[in-house]
């Protein structure tokens, strides 16, 4: 069984096989009902076939029929996706503690992605060039902060927060309104493999479920859910993300807004929630701010304003070997050892030289292990 | 003597010729240093030939000799101001309460506006098409709830602020950084014209005085300190509207900022204000809401709503009377007489139908006496 009590649905043997099609029995049932979910698994000690059994009084393959169950897990293994039990250890804790966590989540990706430091960027589907610009450079700056970004995957301004995490070389997590095995919209398919190979695709939908419209708050309340801060970067007054953005706050969520001009029907949404005492998002130190962490905060405003005032990113003040380095992995990210070959250095001589890049936040490491010069 | 204890600089009586003097000179050495002054007048009673000899131990005609006193008195006269000072029952209150209230106002227009509920609108020089139309929307807006506002006269959101309140037959003041007798930029003489027959031009300078640098800092805080709530319409980062901003809330006036896309160098000083806590202005009600009066900000919004919802400005749902009433004052403002001849009704018909929309906002009276349909 894989670590964190994660379920492989190729997983051949009996024992594993009965879990897992307990809860995709359970995920169907109880998946609009995930607070009845959560009682019947809270009764059976977490034991998905008592659960069922308690909630339903049947078997699984009675729930579902034994071909779809079969059906549902090659889909599942085709898309590569794991599932993610609650109560596994591996569940993420801050999904755990909503009222109504999903019994099961599906990822394809790296499901200890989901448990990290997490910012959630949305907003409208129809964005402008300013919402996508913007959505885009704080999911790059956050990125740089060491937070994963979550969104949507959806047109505008969710396909712009996941991008700009991924331009940083940072993690970005995807909910979808349908089946973990499909992609929403469908021209985000390569988004959506570039994400989970940097972070995760999930969802608590069943496997083939389609994108239907009463599907979305659901997944906004996850979004948020997993996330410590939501950021609403454009949307309509009266639009879901203002929905979502009341979810974020009872959730316990600190809530952001991306000001914009007051004539904008697009900018409406985020500027009504600043009216309403959202934080206004003008940058990720206004993120660190919301979530107390003050002194952070400061601290990336100072090395910004000095990058700025540098015009070359401050470079000029560095050393000439940084500049030499940065100048080798800009456009070009590298391993450490291509980089060192690129640069002619023994590893340990540039290990010394990196240090004090990745101290300063100037190049970090993605998940594929290439280094990255951090955008300012 | 006029009113209020104005002071007419043509006054040939030799009583007030010597008050004149003495205040013109009080201006001339105290102006720089109001707290003396202040100090002075209080120990002399409000009298300023005391106060003049107490400050400098001088006649008026010692400070600034006989031929510059006839000079400011001419100018003064020439440009119709009269003055104002300290002490004075028509002296406006929220100055006099100010820490450094001004010894002598020259006031060009109506000093009664002085004293009534204002709102001080500031920012840029150098505006975007934003921000003019945003701070002429806002201004006509307060205009509409019967808030005179105040500014600088200056190009960009000032001269939009202080048009937007003429467009909705409102009141308006300006304050200048140069003699009263003066208008800067020369190229706003007809708004400055149109404006002191509509609210008032006012300045603290000596008149004569020209626009220098450091006048307009000390304007700045006579815009907040004369207004209830000040609001920053367009400004860069680190400029004088962050510093006004500062001063209001010294002053304890209700701060207000514009939210604008963060990427906007324009908006810089708005959004950083939202950031430090100053409330978003995104219309009219947010102002209300900042002075506390959250039941008419509601009921504001509700009738633009309504407004809006019927996109003919809510006509539709008014009696065919009151349609015809509005149809025939739109883009042609018009006296009660004028109004009742063109509908061929008569005065006290005309009165009665008025009466409702008056009541409802939908037109008000101006200074002049016409009728205008107030834009929603």
């Amino acid at each position: 069984m894989p670590e964190g009590g994660l379920l492989d649905p190729r997983d051949p043997a009996p024992a594993v096989r009965e879990r897992v099609h307990a809860w995709l029995a359970l995920q169907a049932r109880g998946g609009f009902a995930p607070v009845a979910a959560r009682a019947a698994l809270a009764a059976a000690r977490g034991e998905p076939v008592a659960a069922l059994r308690r909630l339903t009084g049947e078997t699984p393959a009675a729930v579902l029929g034994r071909a779809a169950l079969d059906t549902a897990c090659a889909r599942l293994a085709r898309s590569g996706a794991h599932l993610l039990p609650f109560g596994a250890p591996a569940y993420p804790a801050r999904l755990a503690a909503l009222a109504d966590p999903p019994p099961l989540l599906a990822v394809r990706g790296e499901p200890a992605s989901l448990g990290g430091p997490l910012v959630a960027i949305v907003g409208a589907r129809r964005a402008t060039p300013y919402g996508v610009g913007s959505a885009r450079r704080l999911a790059r700056q956050l990125a740089g902060l060491g937070f994963g970004v979550v969104s949507g995957l959806a047109w505008g301004i969710d396909a712009a927060a996941h991008r700009g995490a991924l331009e940083a070389g940072g993690r970005t997590i995807g909910v979808l309104g349908c089946g973990a095995d499909r992609v929403y919209p469908r021209e985000h398919a390569a988004l959506a493999a570039e994400m989970s190979a940097a972070g995760a695709i999930v969802s608590e939908l069943p496997p083939g479920a389609a994108p239907l419209k009463h599907h979305f708050p659901l997944r906004n309340r996850l979004i948020s859910g997993l996330a410590l801060a939501l950021v609403v970067v454009e949307a309509r007054a009266r639009s879901g993300s203002g929905i979502s953005a009341e979810h974020a706050a009872e959730q316990g969520r600190e809530v952001l807004a991306v000001p914009g001009p007051i004539d904008a029907p697009t900018s409406e949404g985020p500027n009504l929630l600043l009216r309403d005492g959202a934080a206004p998002a003008l940058d990720a130190s206004d993120v660190l701010r919301a979530l107390g962490r003050t002194e952070e905060a400061e601290a990336w405003l100072r090395r910004r304003r000095g990058a700025r005032e540098g015009e070359d990113g401050g470079e000029a003040a560095l050393a000439p070997e940084a500049r030499a380095l940065l100048a080798a992995l800009r456009g070009a990210p590298a391993t450490r050892d291509e980089l060192a070959s690129r640069l002619g250095l023994a590893p340990a001589a540039l290990a010394a030289r990196l240090l004090a890049l990745e101290l300063d936040g100037r190049v970090a490491e993605d998940r594929a292990g290439r280094l990255r010069v951090v955008p300012r």
